[in-house]
């Protein structure tokens, strides 16, 4: 089956590391905007079409990969599709459920596969932390953090402007909010959600979101850019046992308590006070674990992309799930722009 | 300066204990509803008033500290108030800012000094954060984030029930609401608050409050009582500059950006893509520090009352202080009981 691939930036070339390695796919070439990109590729040992009219023209292509700025998602992919071709995008798939529906629309109409790069469902620190929640490992799950921090400002491209749909909600946020989706499966009934403008004024450098599902479950999702010191990948509570994993690494553990009806603690005082109620328990009353080991490989994706072309498979990404997203991040900014909660069901 | 206690549980010997060793004060005695409990002060060697009225009827008393469950401290301050008593109340001061502002009328009208035992600014953990929140050592603060998270549930006693006051926000929140209003000299502007009810059905087990204070500097409070492995007690971030206090013996660190410019990174790529954004910085671009050492004595709490009893000095927990953590608690609850934010001015 043969690729094409639009935008040789830092993540096309991440998308053509990948495809080499997968007999499925045969490199057609790709396209770039700018001049010395496409020499880039050239000198990368790829051909490069010199326009997207040649590279949308060339019939032998049947599957393209979009990885331009985030506001191009949506004319090149409807203009793609309208020329045959199947269509991932880089996520986010675009700017607004509107938009996403007009692609959605497009792809029903020229009957193509479109679908949205969402390769944070192959992280290990992911998956681990979905095996802990399917497994029931921890009882009822009642509360769910997931937390990115980095320390260098939003990155100095496209990504700090409004009109290319720059800032983390979108750039991170998509993620790490599909994840979330993933993870719960039960419909969203609110969201809270502050952001931040440490390093820059024009798009979000950070957000907290605090969504609530239908059966009360509460997660904490949160973007920084300006935290020289992380707090954990993830974080998650359920009602007889913590999950922690600290970073990319997957360092972390699981706690659980043995006996709830033994209560013996370490009693702490400080220089204000004693407190019974936060005494930490004794090691006596409480079990440690280590993470669950999981394998995978994100090139997963692709394959499974080849799959639905051929109709072998559903698509993994589905376009229900790309709209859910979609619709998550708009209750976000919505939230953040109001300072209230936002009751859409999601 | 003569004093007696009402109420001889945990916290009432924590004030016996102090006041031994202050010379300023000498202990009268102390009346407890319960018998066992007045014997059991006999036993430690102090006098047992055989009723609140008796020990009310002591003209040699000038001070009292009530230390009884939450919902009586309001109607005992008032008639200790009335029998010309000064008064200091255990926390949280009383269930209502309408309780409250009957309190503080009562402390005009009979002309006592009436205020409320907020032992833990003394807290080192709390005083550390001050310092370098103070000396702006991290540049401009957007983003306080104060956790305490035990893991045996609610106590079993009155504070699991409502009508007595129970509940995390009332118990921890107290204290950890007037920590941040200590700290933050502008006006909440808004309050979004959830509760947990993990292990108690009658009152909040735990509760999560984002609250944004004039300039835009946010803060997050946080108890949880079914957390196995606990997150950071402080977590702050400046503009240059992140703090962090991992638990109460103050292992901690400060990390600072020696250069905004600089921005080299240790790249990340994990199972599923590479991220520059979220790279961490390199050891070069960074400063660690460890956080300041400072002096604490709760005591000076008590210090402080004697001489705003003679008149020699304001009291350090003011009625205004006192009805802004009440106002805010009520936010709180307001805000979890219709998921909405509040935008009370406090």
């Amino acid at each position: 089956m043969k690729w094409a691939l639009i935008g040789y930036g830092g993540m096309g070339r991440w998308h053509v590391e990948k495809l080499r390695t997968l007999p499925e796919f045969e490199i057609a070439g790709v396209y770039d905007i700018l001049p010395e990109r496409r020499e880039a590729a050239v000198k990368d040992g790829l051909t490069a079409y010199d326009s997207l009219e040649s590279l949308l023209a060339d019939a032998s292509v049947e599957l393209v990969t979009i990885a331009t700025p985030n506001d191009l998602h949506r004319p090149i992919a409807i203009q793609a599709m309208a020329a045959g071709k199947h269509v991932i995008s880089e996520k986010p798939v675009t700017l607004s459920s509107r938009d996403l529906q007009a692609m959605i629309d497009a792809s029903r109409k020229y009957g193509r596969i479109f679908s949205v790069h969402q390769n944070r469902r192959w992280d290990e620190d992911f998956l681990i932390i979905k095996q802990i929640y399917d497994q029931n490992s921890l009882g009822r799950v009642f509360n769910i953090e997931s937390r990115v921090h980095g320390s260098r400002g939003v990155p100095g491209d496209w990504r700090n402007t409004w009109l290319q749909g720059g800032g983390m909600i979108l750039d991170w946020g998509v993620h790490m909010l599909d994840q979330l989706l993933m993870l719960v499966d039960e419909p969203v009934v609110s969201t809270f959600c502050t952001v931040s403008h440490v390093t820059n004024d024009e798009v979000d450098d950070g957000f907290k979101a605090i969504i609530t599902f239908g059966s009360g479950l509460t997660a904490q999702v949160e973007v920084g850019t300006s935290n020289f010191i992380n707090l954990p990948r993830w974080y998650m509570q359920g009602e007889n046992g913590t999950a922690v994993i600290h970073d990319w690494a997957l360092n972390g553990e699981i706690v659980k308590v043995s006996d709830w009806e033994k209560r013996d603690a370490v009693p702490v005082v400080t220089a204000a006070g004693l407190t019974k109620t936060m005494a930490p328990r004794t090691e006596e009353t409480i079990q440690r674990y280590p993470l669950p080991k999981v394998e995978s490989d994100v090139r997963d994706y692709y394959r499974n992309i080849a799959r639905a072309i051929r109709g072998e498979e559903e698509q993994l990404v589905t376009h229900a799930q790309m709209m859910r997203v979609m619709r998550l991040m708009e209750a976000c900014f919505k939230s953040a722009e109001e300072n209230a909660v936002v009751h859409t069901r999601i």
